[in-house]
């Protein structure tokens, strides 16, 4: 876990209610100021930028945002660009939508872009991303998996995140496809992390002291394998069923809360 | 839990291999008298009882077993009938089919078909079944339910089933449905039960002695909700997402095995 003061993260597991009571987002232009909020929309996970970018001006600007600005990474030069990142420094909240969580580490890992987030988030700034930009915030994400499948050690793939959540994997579209099983593989194969699996329209919101609460219409399943007291990850094959005793769960919805230190469940 | 001998179980998760090894079924066989055994194929679940009753008495002639009898359960008139349970009582095994597993508490619940397999079961015939024909061996089953979708109380229907296994709840199809939230509602409503999620073409072979063992080639899922500390199950409305805090869940390959008495993994 890291230490120190960090601003705080919406986590949020795509799918977010848009167009009725837009409770996720609501928040987020809350949180990052309401009528001076200033929204840098990051598209660099999507191969659609113009039309993803164009969608959230329009829900951001409905909600009273100030300033929506869409921010594409085209690639690692665009990356590594002040203009790029200039783009960026006046924003209250950083917004990462959907697509594809690999394109934004391939694109944006080590480059200005990534250290302008982390030195925003050290700032105290907002950092939120859905589907693909809620996966990329842990410090090891979950890149592809076989959905509504027993946990195996071979269809789970990870990568390095952006790493503003230590230690805990992060998986999106939870319920809705089927992701315990590709989850619990990453617990199986370092029971340290905490696996958090988030629904759509389901958010949490990451405090300093690494307290979570839950927004939104489904549940946050929490996944704590400290306790595991066995598993053949190691001495499995690549297709072979995982074996996992002992994983301790917790299905949370709206207003409920997590202490990722202390892995203790905060009911309200 | 129930005390005192009985059968054994053989309950499946659903799409068990017909064409290649067929791990399951050849140890069906074996556990029934290999080329001795006699068994009678139950298509109470089904509502096309001809053509599933003829896939499966080939595949347990292919299999070696002496007799294949098919025993469709029409109406209750019929498991009321003794000629219809003459066709039982020879059997080494009584296997049910897929289906629905309401049809085959409608329709023989509490009838004198009914009575015949508790006392088969007492005498020690093995019990088996597959998809529906697994839901109805333990005492409440789940009859319907949303797959790939946060648990929450009103989507998940139960009904009392065969009640050969007591204090479990068995659900099929598991990983591959998407099933873990509606086994969870299952286990929210009454901590007590022990949720046992069998994915497709795996099994439970359940002793006396209320152990089993897994067969087959995903895994069996086991959600031990006696240490729950919280959930909101009784004052949540029943579209509400559920809360729960504390399930201990294990996921167990063939050959792993749980004490259902002891709540303990057995590791092979």
């Amino acid at each position: 876990m890291t230490d120190g003061f960090h601003g705080p993260l919406l986590i949020i597991g795509g799918a977010e209610d848009k167009e009725g009571d837009c409770l996720i987002l609501r928040r987020l232009i809350e949180l990052s100021g309401g009528t001076d909020a200033k929204v840098a929309v990051i598209t660099a996970a999507t191969d659609e930028p113009a039309a993803t970018g164009r969608e959230y001006v329009e829900v951001f600007r409905d909600l009273g945002a100030r300033e929506v600005t869409v921010v594409d990474v085209p690639d690692r030069a665009a990356a590594d660009h002040p203009c790029l990142t200039a783009d960026l420094l006046n924003a209250t909240v950083v917004f990462f939508t959907g697509g594809d969580q690999l394109r934004i580490t391939s694109c944006a890992g080590g480059t200005l872009f990534d250290r302008t987030i982390w030195d925003m988030h050290c700032r105290g700034v907002l950092i939120a991303g859905t589907s693909a930009g809620a996966s990329v915030m842990s410090d090891t994400m979950i890149v592809a998996g076989d959905s509504d499948d027993a946990p195996k050690k071979c269809t789970t793939k990870m990568a390095p995140g952006l790493g503003l959540l230590k230690e805990v994997v992060i998986d999106q579209h939870f319920a809705q496809r089927g992701r315990v099983g590709r989850l619990l593989s990453a617990l199986a194969q370092n029971p340290r992390v905490i696996g958090v699996g988030l629904d759509e329209d389901t958010a949490i919101l990451v405090g300093s002291d690494l307290r979570f609460t839950v927004i939104g219409s489904q549940t946050v399943t929490v996944l704590d394998g400290s306790a595991i007291q066995h598993t053949n990850a190691s001495e499995s094959s690549p297709d072979d069923p995982l074996a996992l005793s002992q994983v301790v769960m917790h299905i949370l919805p709206s207003d409920y809360g997590y202490d990722l230190r202390g892995r203790q469940v905060l009911v309200p």
